[in-house]
């Protein structure tokens, strides 16, 4: 645990049982190989609980992070780590950030349309986070969505804005889009 | 893709290149099966982008959208598919929802040593994000948190909030407790 030792970014998924001291058991694994958690996200989704993670750990102890973690297998966990090409190296130096809000009633296929928006223009998707949940008194399904995008410079001040305006009234949604710096 | 066909809920992972279209991609396969985005969770995390999301689809088109989504393979991405045991049901009828937000300087092991003190209180995790960011001039990782907790009934008023604070200037962290309803 040198500091002069390698950091090698993995990213980790995890899927399986929700019981109580999952993720305590997770990250106890990660630190007894001096791993950082750099970013997480986890979630108890419809009875499991999924883990998202990126982590830094020695490169000496990448091996034997994946062998411990395969041993969750055996308590029916579903677990892949990938080794991430770059670190923290912007994938889109110069691109400009904005965030992207959505609300409206749940139908099929809204993610898809608005990630088919966006890639059609060449806007990059950095982070996406969606929720369905039931309208208070009507019960009736409810989407919100949340994405952070990295538009190309020579795109931003070509209005490509309106068209999610468009898109939303088709939709029957409503669409803020906020820069963000 | 009668109403009256079941639905299955499905715990998914993907992790591999980022690419502008992958969101497109991989909620278009979903929408071709009926299937429809529950919760998400994405990001580009180190070059690599990641999904989780816990998606419904009429229970005779599982097999096919696993398959489609193991031709995904085949350009490097690694998925997982899990279906869930419950549905939308609360896995803790009664428990009281609160959420925590942690700030501070980071350091390995803030996770663990926080999902440490809940587990052994019996406390579960719902959900939970972290992010590891340089301080805008120190360049000083900071981290922060935001977990939701579901705490037992009979630990709700038994001041169960206090040892968090112990833990947090133990840590030298800002530990914030919100009761959520």
């Amino acid at each position: 645990m040198g500091l002069l030792s390698m950091q090698r970014n993995l990213v980790l998924t995890l899927t399986g049982p929700d019981r109580i001291g999952i993720v305590e058991n997770v990250t106890g694994l990660l630190v007894a190989r001096d791993g950082n958690v750099e970013i997480s996200r986890m979630a108890r989704l419809g009875g499991e609980f999924a883990m998202l993670m990126l982590v830094s750990v020695p490169a000496e102890q990448v091996a034997g992070l994946e062998s411990d973690l395969e041993r969750l297998a055996a308590q029916g966990y579903k677990v892949t780590t990938t080794q991430a090409r770059q670190t923290h190296a912007e994938a889109h130096p110069g691109w400009l950030p904005y965030r992207i809000e959505v609300h409206g009633a749940d139908h099929e296929g809204i993610i898809q349309e608005v990630a088919r928006y966006l890639s059609h223009r060449g806007i990059n998707i950095e982070s996406m986070d969606s929720e369905t949940t039931p309208a208070p008194i009507s019960g009736v399904p409810l989407f919100t969505m949340t994405a952070e995008v990295a538009v190309p410079p020579d795109l931003a001040d070509q209005g490509w804005e309106a068209g999610l305006e468009e898109l939303s009234s088709h939709l029957n949604l409503e669409i803020r889009v906020v820069a963000m710096r």
